[in-house]
Order: C-alpha cells, then sequence, then structure tokens
C-alpha cells in the first residue's frame, strides 16, 4: 500500500527538530509561568522565535515562483477559512498580510506562529503561539491565499482599498446554476487561506494562529474541515475514493503537466492585471451528497452515472483506472456504454475546448442533519487559469444534464484570485496587488 | 518522535490484505457493472464476503472479554454516533443488533462491511459496501456499542422492548449542572456506536455502513466526527495536547492499570444488573471552547487556571510532567501554588473519594459559528464503572468552580450502559441484555 496512499498523516516519521523549535516557545515560557505564579510574575526573556537554520524534513518550501498547496502532492487534511476584512485602512490590511506571511513562513516549516507584535514578554501575556500543535512536525502544511472580488469593491461597487483598478475581469461573480441552493454563509470572502496537511491538528493550528493575529482586522466568515484528499495532484500519488465510493482524481492536472499547467493553471503575463500573473484562480463549491439514496442505488446504475467502474475506477470503454474513455462506443443495444449524462463525458475537455482544471477538493462530515440523514459531500476546490473558460462551461453542462444532480447539493461557492508565490524574505502576501 | 505519537494513520506502513479483502467485493461487481450495462445486465456471481483467514496486521480483534475501543490505546479519529430506534418490534431490533455485530466484526478486520441480506447478486441491487474504505486497512478501528436509559423506557415510562426490568440504576439521567446549555439534538440517543481509527475515512465508513444496515430500524440521531485524541489509555503512548494547548491525559486510567480497572472502569457482578457485568458507563459531553476569548488570556492565568505547566504538562508544583501535584505547597506569598479552584485540584481523586475515570476524548472543529468565531472544542468521552460516584460528583465540582467554565460550554450530554464484549461467532451485542 505504500505507494498508494503516501501522503497519510504520519507522526511516527517524524523528525524531531521541527518540533523542539515549536516547543521553544513553552519550553521556556512554562517556567515563566511557574515563576510567574509562585512569584507574582516578572519579565523573563524568551528565546520564543529563533528561526531554525534547516527545515524540517517533512516541510514544503513557503517561498517560489507559485504558491504551494497547488500542484503540492495532495495532503491528506485541509482546514479552509475564508475571512472578510473589517478595517477600512489600507494599511493595516497591508500589515496584516505581512504579518501573516511571516507567520506563515514560520509554521510551514514546523514553528510556532508569532504574534502581531513584539515576541518574547512575560508570562502575563498572551502565549505567542496556541500550542496544540508544539509536539508535531511541519507535516507538509501549506498554506496558500487569495483574494476575494469583493475585498476590491464592496457591494455598493465602492473601492475599499484603492485596488479596484486591479481587479481581474476574471474575477467575475458564478452565474446562478440551475440546483443551486446556496447559502451566503458559506459562500464568498475578501481572503481565504487554504491549510492543507498531514496532520489536521497542524492545519486546523494553522488557521487559528492567523485568526488570532488577524484579530481586529478580519473576522471568519466560514471555514470548513476536510479530510481524504479527493484528488492525486502528482503522479506519484494514487488516486483516492470520494464519498460515493468512487477513485476521485483520475483524469486531474498533475504537477508533472508542464508545459499544460501554463496554459490551464497559470494566470500568464497577458492575461489581465499584471499582478496575478504565475498565480491562479481557486473555485470552491461546498456539495452536499445524499449519502442514504446514492447507498441505496444499484451499483450498475452507480457506473452508468459517472462512466466508470467502481471497483478500478476504468471507463466503462477499457480495463485499466488510465485508459482513455471512448466515448464513441456503443454496446449490444447500439447504445452508447458511456451514456451521454455520464459525469466524466459532460466534464471532459472534448465536451470543453480542451478546458480542465487542477482539483484538490476533501471530503467533509459536518455531522448530522436532524434527519437521520449524514451531513456529509465533497468540498470541491478547483484551481484554473479563468474560471470563466474552465469552472463555469463545466459547471454548467453538469447542472443541466448530470444525473448525478439527484444525489447532491451545491450549498457553498466562493472564487478567488490566488496571487504567485511569495519570492524572497522581503516579499509578502499580496505585494504584487498592493505593491 | 516515534514514540509520542505512535497511533497516526499511516497509510503507508498497511499490510495489502486488508485492502484486498475489502476490494473484492468491487474487483468482482466492477466487472458486472460494465457487463450490466453493455449487455442490459444479468445475475452475475460475486465473490465479495469470503473471509480472509488471517486478520490484518493492523487490526485490533473484535471479539474479548471487554469490548475494544476503551482501554485499546486511544486512536487518532473518531466518528460517534447515536441512533434513536425507530422500530416497535423488539425482534427487528435483535436481528439489526445480529447484523452489526457481523459487520463489525468484518468491518474491524478490514473487510467489507456486507448487507441487511443475502451477499452476492447482481449490479442491479446497490453494493454491499459503501466502498469508499476498499483500499483502506483496518487502521485499528475498534467499534463499540452502547445503550442509553431511552431504550429501556420511553419517555411516557412504558417499557419499549420488554427490557425495563434490566435498566441499570446507575444509567439514571445526569443532573444538570450550573452553566449547563444542552442542546438535545446533540444529546441522547438509544443507542451508541462508537467508531475509532487512525484513518478518518475508516471511521466515517463503518459508522455509514451500520446506518445503512440500519436503515429502517434504527435513525441517525447526532454525530461527531473528531480528530486527535486528547488522552492516553495505555503507558506506551505520549500524551497528546487538547486545542487549549495542553497536554491532555496526563493523569488518566491505564490499559496497564490493572486492579484498579476492576475497581474503576467494569461493571462488576455484584453492581447491578448481571447483563452489564464486564461492560462500563459512558459519559459524552460536547464542549464548546471559546477559542478566541482563551487565545488572549496570560500564559499565567491559562497555567492557573489548569495547574498544570503549557510546555511539560507538569504540576506548577513538579518539573515533569508525571510529578505528583503537591496541593498543599504554598508559593512566596502564601497562597497555594496550585489554586484552590485549578481544573486538577478540583478533578482529582483525592477530593471524590479516590473516583478515576478513563477519558477517551477527541478534538472537533465544525467550522465557524456565523460571528467569526470557530466552532470548536472538546468532544469529552468518559469510561467509569458508576457514573454517580465518578462523573458526576467531579463534574458538580468543576460546574460550581472552574474557571475553565469562563472559556468553555455544554452543549450535548449523553450516557450510555456498554455491555460486556461479544465473546464469540454466536454472540451479538445486545445478548446479554435479549437473552
Ligand atoms: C459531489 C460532486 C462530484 C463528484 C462526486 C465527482 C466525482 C468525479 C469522479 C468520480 C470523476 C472520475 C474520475 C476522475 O477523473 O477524477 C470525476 C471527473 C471529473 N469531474 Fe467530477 N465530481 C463532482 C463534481 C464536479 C464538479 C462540480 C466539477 C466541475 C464543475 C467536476 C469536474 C470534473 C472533471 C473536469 C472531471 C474529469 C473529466 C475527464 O477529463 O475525464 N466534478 N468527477
Ligand atoms: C474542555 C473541557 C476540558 C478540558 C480542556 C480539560 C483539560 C484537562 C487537562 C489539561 C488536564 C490535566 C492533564 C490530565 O491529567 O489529563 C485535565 C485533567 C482532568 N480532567 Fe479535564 N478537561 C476538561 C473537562 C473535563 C470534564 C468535563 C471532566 C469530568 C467531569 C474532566 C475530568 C478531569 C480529570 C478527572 C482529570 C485528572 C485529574 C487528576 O487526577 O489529576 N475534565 N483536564
Amino acid at each position: 500500500m505504500a505507494a498508494q496512499t503516501p501522503h497519510q498523516g504520519d507522526r511516527s516519521t517524524v523528525p524531531a527538530a521541527a518540533a523542539v523549535s515549536r516547543r521553544r516557545v513553552l519550553a521556556a515560557t512554562g517556567i515563566a509561568g511557574v515563576a510567574g505564579l509562585a512569584a507574582a510574575g516578572g519579565a523573563v526573556a524568551r528565546d520564543a522565535f529563533a528561526q531554525d537554520a534547516a527545515p524540517a524534513a517533512d516541510a514544503v518550501a513557503f517561498r517560489g515562483a507559485h504558491q504551494a498547496g497547488i500542484v503540492t502532492a495532495a495532503q491528506d487534511r485541509l482546514h479552509f477559512a475564508a475571512f472578510d476584512v473589517v478595517t477600512r485602512d489600507r494599511d493595516h490590511l497591508v500589515a496584516l498580510l505581512r504579518q501573516w506571511t511571516a507567520a506563515a513562513a514560520r509554521m510551514t516549516a514546523g514553528q510556532a506562529a508569532g504574534g502581531s507584535g513584539a515576541v518574547g514578554g512575560p508570562a502575563q501575556a498572551p502565549p505567542e503561539d496556541t500550542g496544540e500543535a508544539l509536539d508535531l512536525p511541519p507535516a507538509q502544511l501549506t498554506l496558500t491565499v487569495g483574494f476575494g472580488a469583493s475585498l476590491f469593491r464592496d457591494a455598493a461597487g465602492r473601492d475599499r482599498f484603492g485596488i479596484a483598478a486591479h481587479l481581474p475581469p476574471a474575477l467575475a461573480p458564478l452565474p446562478h446554476f440551475p440546483g443551486d441552493q446556496l447559502r451566503p454563509e458559506l459562500s464568498g470572502g475578501d481572503l481565504c487561506v487554504q491549510a492543507c496537511a498531514n496532520d489536521p491538528q497542524v492545519a486546523v493550528h494553522a488557521i487559528r494562529n492567523l485568526a488570532r493575529i488577524g484579530f481586529g482586522t478580519v473576522s471568519l466568515r466560514w471555514s470548513q474541515l476536510g479530510f481524504g484528499r479527493t484528488s492525486a495532484t502528482t503522479r506519484a500519488q494514487s488516486t483516492p475514493r470520494n464519498l460515493m465510493g468512487f477513485k476521485d482524481g483520475t483524469a486531474n492536472l498533475r504537477a508533472e503537466d508542464g508545459a499544460l499547467l501554463e496554459e490551464q493553471l497559470w494566470v500568464q503575463p497577458g492575461d489581465g492585471p499584471q499582478w496575478l500573473a504565475g498565480g491562479t484562480y481557486l473555485v470552491s463549491r461546498k456539495i452536499k451528497m445524499l449519502v442514504e439514496t446514492w447507498d441505496r442505488t444499484s451499483l450498475a446504475e452507480q457506473e452508468a452515472i459517472f462512466g466508470r467502474t467502481k471497483g478500478s475506477g476504468a471507463p466503462l470503454t477499457g480495463r485499466d483506472e488510465f485508459d482513455r474513455p471512448d466515448f464513441a462506443a456503443t454496446g449490444a443495444d447500439g447504445r452508447p456504454v458511456i451514456a451521454p449524462e455520464a459525469h466524466v463525458r459532460l466534464a471532459h475537455p472534448d465536451q470543453h475546448g480542451g478546458a480542465r482544471m487542477l482539483r484538490r477538493g476533501y471530503h467533509f462530515v459536518d455531522g448530522s442533519d436532524g434527519l437521520g440523514r449524514m451531513d456529509a459531500g465533497l468540498f470541491f476546490l478547483a484551481f484554473q487559469r479563468d474560471p470563466r473558460r474552465q469552472f463555469v462551461p463545466v459547471q454548467r453542462a453538469l447542472a443541466r444534464s448530470d444525473v448525478l444532480n439527484e444525489y447532491i447539493r451545491h450549498v457553498g461557492s466562493a472564487v478567488f484570485a490566488c496571487p504567485p508565490g511569495v519570492r524572497d524574505a522581503g516579499d509578502h502576501w499580496g505585494r504584487t496587488l498592493f505593491g
């Protein structure tokens, strides 16, 4: 099984260095705490945020031309957060983006988050890290930021932070799709941060500390915990199964796709506002599954709906998972083997001028719905060069014809423009946008 | 770190056998599906539920004198479900408990769940397993069943299934505690199943398939996904951290505690109804944490609240995690070092005639609350011999005086009597109760 699911959270193969570096925050302050109580306080210097020279072995590089967390081999856990900006002050917002960048660089290296002000200080101050990840490694944590259209203009069309001129046309609101049951409290947001890691505690810790640092500048709008990737983003990864039991991610864009990634994933210099070159767009859709109804559907019906077999994931016209579907093949009865409204036919690039996406979704289970049903489904995440030419036409085709619609409900939706990567120590999230 | 957190979900060290045995269900039926479509159906025999001779290496034994999932080394993920029984027919209920037992035995061994009727059959039938765990190992899955007081008598006091005479007095409803904000839709239940595993997909799959098999006999009342154990139940396990950043589980009862387990954990033959001897009681409390408020509290205050240091988990009077707290020690100011209302003092066995519990809780993050706050906390689970002498007095003391109450809210509550273990192939969940 090693080759099949190499990205499970495995705390047992962890280098000790990273944990030590997080731990240093409280190894010192723990003693400060005792002293503080027994001797009624007094400032004790802390060696809290000294950066380790070398990052831990299971850390993903934070800096680069593109943001991490996109073509990065999909980790197994997600904590996704959408924030609203509550300040009207551009400088506050930019200062926060700088602080977040520094915290993200530290946390992805397995270090303590740090705070909004000075580090170190007496035990009478709140800790500069919430602590629950102190003993944990980086766990391949990636933090990926995105900007929503509402950051550029408010509902009344006003320029909020002097960046309205840089609003990319491709960040237009998604059209309404037939069947949409979107809930505003699960949709939109001025900013998003996607935290992926192989340990949920590391992903949760990261979002929580960004929210803590952002207190007074941003407010958590909605968030989603996800487990079990529903895609593969590198050839080395096996294809996992979604909660419908099918392999999901077979025909995904992957890190190795070279020129195709420039064509389908990364915003190119000529595409639109210059600040986004090297970036990408993220569409998130919270899609509930009517799990109990699905589980009473016959296997033949399930396989007809996707156009693939449940066991191997092969197209109904093939034997192996990666066989190319033959959409022209017909059965003994003269009808197409892959039905006209099969999910893989409707979503296939042939139908959409070659449009592809990098899907990177997760399962969610939010408990149950009070009517005896699981509240579960797919938190769909897809990165792409231009949603108007990729997500929108594909979802239009699916919303119109996909038999899968009987078993799913889209309840949340958002689009974000994800800037290029942070390049060096002086760089920060949003620098290309805010200058 | 290997010694510290050995129970993370690690799909990379998995024996292939288990996965193969689940997979067989669809390896055959996948082909049936193609045939079914291309040739318009026809029954295809399935080699679906042939049981493997030897269980996979990362499986926990399902049968034994006590149920697994109690002293079993705490796994890292939880899916907990409370069900209401919707049939009035005792035979239906007992038949379901038999089917559940068979399915639980299979799934904990890494095999497909099976269904309620005949196994095997044409692709025109719903699959006998939902499929999303087909490629996954047992991941130390345990399934632990419990019976709520409402299973014995309905709200009007009527004997529902002819078992009212066997209602254990210790299964009495919990008293109201000061500060309780319990929500009925997160509380109670006729039956519960605790699914723990090192892979959330395996735990979710198990509950889902039990719900599927129980369709028409039971209905899901509430459920909870948890990640990150908040306890250690064997000496080999390190102590994890809760979402307040503190080590949690230091003073827990553990598998190695021998005679103490008979005294504190397992219902003894003389205790009450005979059917429960070798069983135990489970108290569940869903406890929200006001995370953002906590994160703005000083380290000294946080440590005073628990009476332990955040870094090492040592009592404020000691140096090492496992040092015995010295409740008599006073500081330079003459005041007790461990405050009178510190959590570990209030909860300590010395205050409660030696009462201990086996805590086995998990973190939860259910998203955010619409007001910019995380909807997160501790899903507290504690096993014990008699809640009236263990959970109730401890929680009474905590509810009255614990400073922690400023940072937490109890929103869900339930008590279940967990029968002894399933002993042999003819045995089943509830046999000692239903005969
Ligand atoms: C709960 C909802 C969904 C489920 C369960 C689902 C499941 C699947 C599965 C099992 C496959 C076949 C394996 C693969 O290539 O990954 C697939 C393919 C695909 N899906 Fe979905 N999907 C869902 C929603 C969507 C949505 C909303 C979109 C985009 C609008 C989408 C776009 C695609 C694309 C582009 C492919 C690849 C088609 C190809 O090139 O063969 N899916 N999906
Ligand atoms: C969010 C709520 C809670 C948190 C964060 C919490 C946290 C902790 C921590 C950090 C410790 C010290 C380390 C250890 O021995 O495990 C502890 C100890 C303990 N807690 Fe809690 N706890 C909570 C609720 C409860 C409740 C509801 C009970 C039972 C009514 C309880 C019973 C105990 C007991 C019995 C101990 C061990 C005391 C000793 O023997 O030293 N806790 N808890």
